[in-house]
């Protein structure tokens, strides 16, 4: 299935080190497309090992982390205004 | 339509005054699901005056913003790990 995955991240209590974590894990399964969204086509098994691994990392209290799941991504179309994404992002 | 929209402005060269104004417009148009991520359903038409807006504001070469269009909110399913959507802020 297509993903999007958004993160909201609390600078408060170490709070760059929590985004150091969780943009690593979201990296392992989609693409990074901007700050803090990253997109991609993944499993439900995936999704759940993505889940548990954020589970570890974020804080539920001040931490968030939204996730659209479409079963095609023909179904959305994806338009971008002002800076294009970053495809070399993906290749870090 | 159902759209999800998200934005990615940089803190440089007044930056909190361009984040601020881009805040505004999108909260005319969708609903404030997280730091900077609105969702919504909306017409082409007012897609388009959006659109408009925000090109008056967002800086092209730092700023950027990626809108998801779907034709029925039906094909995504949504789902929140950490801090749940706070809904008040549609009242603000």
């Amino acid at each position: 299935m297509y993903v999007i995955l958004v993160y909201d991240i609390s600078s408060e209590e170490n709070g760059q080190r929590v985004l150091n974590k969780t943009f690593k894990i979201c990296k392992k399964y989609l693409s990074h497309i901007q700050n803090s969204v990253f997109e991609g086509e993944i499993s439900e098994s995936k999704i759940m090992k993505l889940h548990y691994e954020l589970n570890d990392v974020i804080r539920e209290n001040i931490d968030s982390v939204i996730i659209f799941k479409s079963r095609n991504e023909k179904w959305l179309d994806k338009e971008m205004w002002g800076i294009k994404e970053d495809k070399t992002n993906n290749f870090i």
